[in-house]
């Protein structure tokens, strides 16, 4: 029965799509994720995808970023959420008096933003954000306990990382303790270039803003130390008693100390004065985060410390430090990598083919399998019994279990290990005892 | 520091936003929901939140159905996904030739109706669907594995559920047989409201159809039969031999004897001849779940046989059978009505507190539990130590430790457990102990 009026089905460019045995590593990294917050004890948030455009765009104003996806529907003007930051403090503004601070929470979901679509850019993506809320004020711990959650989060994803910390109040102050207070934002901007331009280019950009030579190269030295938080230290306290730039150095000191007590490995973090994080709302410790095996990835994580997360919304003060992951696009690299391991082809792992008129008898046994948390089918397809074992073969399927009638009849079941090509004639206890014994390893 | 220029934080109305003491229960049910899914091998699957226009409506034309989330972007006319079946079409119909059927895939998502809001109705609400997907055909036992799946699923929840079961073909086949085709769908629409204007009216509305007052009685009677499958499949299977109507009584009893071998319990599902539901697109077996605790709640969940799921986007014939949960609304319901439980205020099984110069000692204290999987965080909060205490206990929260500056001389620690009142002076290993020994409970 031919169809001419059909409809070619085609998905959106930019929004991941992955067959489901992807899916499966996907949501399986994504629950690693979330255990890792939840073991921290911070809590789960689940804001709504669309919000009030003048909510969403309050930073900037009400001025729309033609990245957002943005419409009305009846009366109202809507907004799809382009990251968790804002709709956090919306909810945080809006709770104020009901939350227990400081509030930890993390939200995992979808973001969206319109962007051209290119390699490795998705206009629809999963990040995971972790976030600690005061109220008035927030110790330095917490910026270290953020920092220890991207330690034990990498850890429990199997990768190796390493951790770029640092404090915008020591170039902050160290540019006003120079007398270059109002070019701020300029000299930040040309640090930040420093590693793609090379040092002679960023002296030549620096000195184009009237900054003297000596001074160039005090900014340029100071932005290139990275290494031991406490020889670093060490090195640059004397260098200025502005009030920031003590105050930098005393909350990496205080962080130094939280790290090594938290017992983080030491290859796995760093001091670097030279990281900047474009984003105007971080004040005080930063972070980000690379894969030293593919540096090439770029950041993969990133986060700090924000004096006051929702100040659109009220007059209360709430400082915050935070960490995000945008998980779509690390999958996608560690997928084009081959840094995934094996994909399964299926989540069984007992699949139960009867042989001859015993379907009913299969589907008795399945239960019991499940109820003693064995995933386990029936494969009641009409195809023979020889393209099943081979299809469940071909899907990698642990342990196949045979039942025909004479089974039935002895209570004896025939039960296939794949992986190791063993075959065993059991009874039901002993089949569940090997399948056990077997996905224990 | 007041600001005239603040903007009032609101959410969107008819969208959930829970406390996160709540999300954690929340959490935790979708995650039991989808560990039934995993059990029984089905594969997940996560399409986007937006697709194209055309592909969302094409079994309307193109119409786009008012409660649409509708919008355009560049060249792009756009919406967000209203459900989650049509996504699964389109995805099915683009990867027939790589998929292995039958195709088991659940989904968890949020979809989007912009409908009126009223009490129990949300405009975005989380969808927990599961469907079986063959090729060319699919056996009456896929129907069977998908209401076994609502068995164990609300087991898993620990919600006593009715499962009312139905084949169309049997009402087709009977309205056939008696000479009605052509009224097919009129006559269906009032045995649908059956329960609601009683016989009388039934009758009335039937008549008024030019219907035979004999067989008015006739499809009254039949629709009204609900109970044992085996008696009324006895009962009824002499009714009439047209080929339709046959083949629903066939169907209804391999599936009969299916889940009796699934081994779901004889008083969690009925045949009910009286279930129509509305859509037009189930064509065989149709199933709805209530609570017979909560009959006001309505159906919680619904699903049924389709023969072809994607006929709008590919000539290839896919027979399916599915089931949804309705989540967001079930939640509410239960949240209403005092049926979740406690809510634990926090995640945390275990806090330290330091008194005195000991935060140091407490990171590393933390690490070590969290390495032994207790959610445990340490209180650095600048608060006194009474006020932590206090809070703790607010919070529900099992263990405090509390650690001073001759507990990190001594390596002897206090640990209250704060439900049983009792507190103990334990080295490391014995808290773990204590702990863990506890939580097994």
């Amino acid at each position: 029965m031919s169809n001419n009026n059909l409809i070619t089905p085609r998905k959106l460019s930019g929004f991941m799509e992955l067959p489901p045995y992807k899916q499966i590593i996907f949501d399986n990294m994504v629950g690693k994720i979330i255990n890792v917050y939840k073991n921290n004890c911070f809590m789960p948030l689940n804001t709504p995808i669309l919000e009030y455009t003048d909510i969403l765009m309050a930073k900037s104003g009400g001025e729309i970023d033609k990245e957002v996806y943005h419409f009305s529907k009846g009366d109202n003007d809507l907004c799809m959420r382009y990251d968790l930051t804002v709709p956090l403090a919306r909810f945080v503004a809006m709770n104020t008096d009901t939350i227990s601070f400081p509030f930890k929470r993390y939200q995992v979901g979808k973001v969206f933003r319109g962007e051209r679509p290119q390699k490795g850019r998705f206009r629809e993506f999963i990040q995971c954000d972790a976030d600690i809320i005061g109220i008035d004020s927030l110790p330095i711990t917490a910026d270290a306990e953020c920092i220890n959650l991207i330690h034990e989060t990498f850890e429990a994803l199997n990768l190796d990382i390493l951790i770029s910390i640092s404090n915008r109040n020591i170039l902050f102050g160290y540019i006003d303790s120079l007398g270059y207070k109002d070019k701020t934002q300029n000299v930040l901007t040309i640090l930040d270039k420093l590693p793609k331009i090379g040092k002679e280019n960023a002296f030549k950009e620096l000195e184009s803003l009237e900054i003297d030579r000596e001074d160039c190269d005090r900014l340029i030295k100071l932005s290139a130390l990275k290494g031991d938080f406490k020889d670093i230290i060490e090195e640059i306290k004397g260098l200025s008693d502005n009030i920031l730039f003590q105050q930098g150095v005393n909350d990496l000191l205080t962080l130094s100390n939280n790290l090594e007590a938290y017992n983080i490995p030491k290859d796995k973090y760093i001091l670097n004065l030279g990281i900047i994080r474009g984003q105007n709302y971080y004040t005080g410790t930063i972070f980000e985060t690379l894969l030293p095996s593919h540096p090439e990835f770029g950041t993969i994580c990133a986060g700090g410390r924000y004096d006051n997360l929702a100040g659109y919304f009220t007059d209360k003060k709430l400082p915050g430090v935070g960490m995000s992951i945008g998980f779509t696009r690390l999958f996608d690299l560690l997928d084009n990598n081959e840094m995934l391991g094996n994909f399964p082809l299926s989540p069984a792992q007992l699949e139960i083919i009867p042989l001859g008129d015993t379907l009913d008898k299969c589907l008795e046994l399945s239960t019991f399998f499940r109820k003693n948390k064995i995933r386990c089918e029936v494969n009641y397809d009409n195809r023979s019994f020889k393209a099943k074992l081979k299809d469940a073969n071909k899907k990698d399927i642990p342990f196949v279990m045979v039942v025909g009638e004479n089974e039935v009849l002895s209570q004896i079941y025939t039960l296939k290990n794949m992986f190791e090509g063993v075959q065993e004639n059991l009874n039901l206890e002993n089949c569940l005892e090997r399948i056990q014994k077997f996905l224990k390893k």
